[in-house]
């Protein structure tokens, strides 16, 4: 099945590539960029970086000057990944060729013993597995098993899949029982192994993958540096309460540890990390569902310590996070899930990379004080820089692979099904086509979502009797209706699922109806950061405003809002009661003094991922009110 | 003279340990804890981590693994200058001898020609002066220097004063015109070369220290990983608006440029140092005092971004901020100055310190989330661990021996004289013994401020005839009188001198009443991440609430004050109205509902320097208002 996840047990059943199609919209639209741009920047990059001439050059045996960081070998996989999915979707004749010839420069540089890692072991270089903590080894298994993983099921076995396999059984045999009981600094070969063992069929993989979980924790990494909290090493993972400590690595543990519970039948593990994942959103999560506060050790911070300025969001926390929130959905049934991939679909993924897919923020903060200027198209930038622009490419540059190969593969997280139906869980253009019951179930989905908030669904072809539709109401869509084929309209509750059971014939419509317009959103008085100020949402995408907007020049700095007056909706764009202030003074504190009053204005608000996209601007989504 | 900056020219005339005394009170504690406790402390550490050692191991000319991080050569100097000072102000027998013996250590390890750093050009080392951006070596020059300027100051020329010597000519004959022409990663090479100017009368030094401050922002140093504006070497010093970058070294830069541009005449440079001073203290300047709002660069944030719990605040930023504020002072005679010392030496410098000098903070966050446990007293802590407890000492632990140099030398900072008389900058018990004029003027200060707003200075010896005794009204002290020798009182205004001329005869008292009293104080709007919230303060005197001293085991976070009622003072403590909430909730994120009333409380205040010393807490200065 083409697709990234297939649980062994579970309550929905994901689709493939072949059963779900994007036939245009927003994501359609992204999913074109990035196959047309943003597979092709990357692969020049990593060819203009040297990331991928470690690999000839590690496999010549000789001593050689090794380009880019610790983990830069899990880019070229990550970026494998990404066009194994495309060629799954498309077929392209010249991606599969491109794709063959880069798993061979990979392939090349495994040792015979299955090793493959072009920092360790090579002649001048440090010993295998000395460094587990920051050496990134068995990191970068996990994005080769992850690469392995979608060519086995969008194409089948060939060299590069056994390659992987000779690599994931040299990774059972280093770490399994008696070998190196210890776990990586950077999770991520949990879900890996786990998903691969899936794919092959190899229970082997899913058992290493557990052993992976049920150490980490137990403290068999050294403090690092940033403490054990960092990668996850303080606490075992059935044991914490909470997601902490570097946010990717977090949520690619997660991942794993779903991966391995659902197939292990370990419900505890399963609702452990539900309950930490429910923990970290009710506390740690930004707005745009982001996750990070903080630059120094890219991690969450202490519950509700989510400032916008700082907010690292890093574009990988927000793949990792779908493939966690995915993991649930599917585990659990519960489409709430979905209201959180949207959040984080919407904005973090879609606005970290530009509209033309070749440049990308690494970092996703709520508020940039400065109005920076974009970084020139053909240098890589550091990426805790934390400008407001977006850089093509970084001396870390994990987000632009892993944003291709998350958009590859966006259209899977749009349905899934179940012995009695599909359940739609993103609104977009599009066309669902399976078997449910033993019988084809097709649907084609038609709408200007989230502009527009009516959802058409209609049935192509239906070779069952009774089938139900299930459609996923955002806890923010108060009012919603449903219209069911028989033309009878009924309000549907928000933050939960409408579902339609009819037998039905091609042509029935189901028509849902969500209330996008634009609403004020206020922060819990516990995020200090924020507080006293209120964000615009419109459907699922969170507003800011750009100074570009603002009249006279001014800074958002210099902003306040009228947060009784609703926002203005006005030819297609959202409009809010202002004032802009030019204040001063020698001392910032002293004895309370009402406000200057400013000057009023009605101050236009783009979507949050569509900023920084018309030159440099300060820019806010958490509005400080008048 | 006794004393750290003796200026070739400026308005007010500084005074040396031999001349200001503190006879008690928070600062003669203060100072008497870091003679009794801190120095040792230091020593000890310096010690066991093997940072003298590098010395001793570097003079032997073979090969040594070297212990500590670049910069550690300079913490041996700052603590051989806290020495020096302290035996200047005691004489103590003991403390001197050990003095000798560490510069005997220090001594063994210059080379013939003058150099000095126990971290480059020997066997097995990176050769000299091949890594200015971070290696530190000339920064470690400045402390040596400072030392050495501490030593002539208190003791007059020995074998370590001469070492400084040929280290002082040796940078000359290396860094001057036609030789390295570029600057260090990290100043204080300039404020140091500048006073060792004055104190050996050399003005070869001062050139020097002119060419560096000239260099700097001419782009002689790379990008450095953060930016060339992270060591100031983005725009020329007479360009820049503001401070920015590294904090540390920005205000060690700004020290240096203020003794080039008063011992040159550079009336434009001067301008351009107070001006960016002015910008940082309105714009980037903590409640406390403290400067720095990023923990990954230890630098300053855009204006504005001023967030309490990532607040940075280096304790070495208010050593720097001292030093900064004091020469300005001196260059201008503004004793509005000297409000901000007192600011940062009650709200960061004295609270850096345990009371008992033995643990120490590097941060000095106005918020801290979590209750954390003190640090075992045995063990180096990360600096940027950012706890909520002091630790004895750091992996870079550049703040307890700067505290100590500056402690030892504080008494100079009370006040100054000129032509016409003394002014007073800081009020504590101490007595005040120099020559105006050409005669005799001595007075003594009793007050047991701010505890108590009551200042009483009583002259005891006149040997000249008119005087003029000018006392500093803080800019909080709405309110405050003075009552002349002659019994009258009237009001004096706040934020500037009040002065007395007369005749004065022994015996003669002034009495400055300053209004002490609790007050509320509010955050400039443009402070995002305060909005909402307000401090109370308590003469110079920044308070915060400690979770300690919640009902029910409560935690800042959930505490909001009503600061529409003024804080109460009972039995000499502060308590403020307040409400406790237990709050709850699934997303954050919502329509605005007004929040829970909570439990009404009284909730006692303490001084933010006295924070952290009863058990775990969590922390804030700024309490959001009901």
């Amino acid at each position: 099945m083409t697709t990234p996840v297939v649980p062994g047990s579970g309550t929905l059943r994901p689709l493939g590539l072949d059963e779900v199609r994007l036939t245009g919209g927003h994501w359609g639209e992204r999913q074109a960029v990035n196959a047309a741009n943003t597979i092709g920047h990357c692969l020049h990059w990593l060819e203009k970086v040297g990331w991928i001439d470690n690999f000839t050059r590690a496999a010549t045996g000789a001593p050689f000057e090794r380009a880019g960081r610790e983990f830069s070998d899990s880019e070229v996989y990550k970026l494998a990944e990404a066009m194994a999915w495309e060629i799954g979707r498309t077929g392209d004749p010249a991606l599969e060729a491109r794709f063959t010839e880069l798993a061979a420069v990979i392939g090349a540089a495994q040792e015979e013993d299955g090793y493959l890692n072009t920092m360790f072991g090579h002649p001048g270089q440090q010993p295998r597995y000395t460094e587990l903590e920051w050496g990134h080894e068995l990191y970068c298994y996990g994005h080769l098993l992850q690469a392995g993983v979608a060519r086995l099921r969008c194409h089948g076995e060939d060299d590069f899949t056994r390659l992987c396999r000779r690599a994931a059984d040299h990774v059972c045999d280093v770490f399994g029982p008696g070998g190196i009981e210890r776990v990586c600094g950077h999770a991520v070969i949990e879900a890996a192994l786990a998903e691969f063992a899936r794919a092959t069929g190899e229970p082997r993989y899913l058992e290493q993958a557990r052993l992976f979980i049920e150490r980490r924790g137990t403290h068999t990494l050294g403090d690092g540096g940033f403490g054990r909290a960092y990668y996850q090493d303080d606490v075992p993972v059935r044991e914490a309460e909470v997601l902490r400590g570097h946010v990717v690595r977090a949520l690619y543990l997660a991942a794993g540890a779903i991966d391995v519970a659902v197939d292990t039948g370990d419900e505890e593990l399963l609702e452990a990390v539900r309950a930490q994942w429910g923990a970290t959103v009710r506390r740690r999560t930004h707005l745009t569902g982001g996750m990070g506060s903080r630059y120094i050790d890219e991690a969450f911070g202490p519950d509700f310590a989510l400032p916008p300025d700082r907010a690292y969001s890093e574009s990988c926390a927000g793949v990792a996070a779908v493939m966690t929130a995915w993991r649930l959905m599917l585990a659990t049934g519960d489409m709430g899930y979905g209201d959180f991939i949207e959040r984080v679909a919407w904005n973090v993924l879609s606005g970290a990379a530009a509209p033309d897919g070749t440049a990308f923020f690494y970092a996703n903060p709520l508020h940039v004080r400065t109005a920076d200027e974009e970084p020139p198209r053909d240098s890589a930038l550091s990426h805790q820089a934390a400008r407001g622009q977006r850089a093509p490419w970084y001396d870390v540059s994990c987000c632009p692979t892993n944003l291709a190969r998350t958009f590859a593969q966006f259209a899977v997280y749009l349905a899934t099904a179940d012995d009695s139906g599909i359940q739609l869980h993103q609104y977009a253009p599009g066309s669902i086509d399976t078997v449910v019951g033993g019988s084809r179930f097709a649907l084609t989905v038609a709408t200007a979502y989230p502009e527009d908030g009516t959802v058409v669904v209609r049935v192509e072809s239906n070779q069952g009797s009774e089938r139900t539709v299930s459609l996923r109401v955002p806890a923010w869509a108060e009012g919603a209706t449903l219209t069911g084929p028989d033309g009878a309209t009924r309000a549907v509750e928000a933050g939960g699922a409408a579902t339609v059971t009819a037998v039905f014939e091609p042509g029935d419509e189901i028509r849902l109806h969500l209330p996008v317009s634009a609403r004020w959103t206020a922060p819990d008085p516990r995020i200090d950061a924020v507080r006293g100020c209120a964000a615009v949402e419109r459907g699922p995408v969170v507003l800011c405003a750009e100074s570009i907007d603002l009249p006279g020049g001014a800074d958002v700095a210099e902003l306040t809002v009228d947060a009784s007056a609703a926002p203005i909706e006005r030819d297609g764009r959202v409009y809010v009661s202002a004032h802009v202030h030019d204040r001063d003074g020698d001392w910032p504190y002293g004895p309370a003094t009402p406000d200057d009053e400013g000057k009023s204005a009605e101050v236009a608000l783009i979507p949050f991922h569509r900023r920084a996209t018309r030159g440099p601007a300060s820019m806010r989504v958490w509005l400080p009110v008048d």
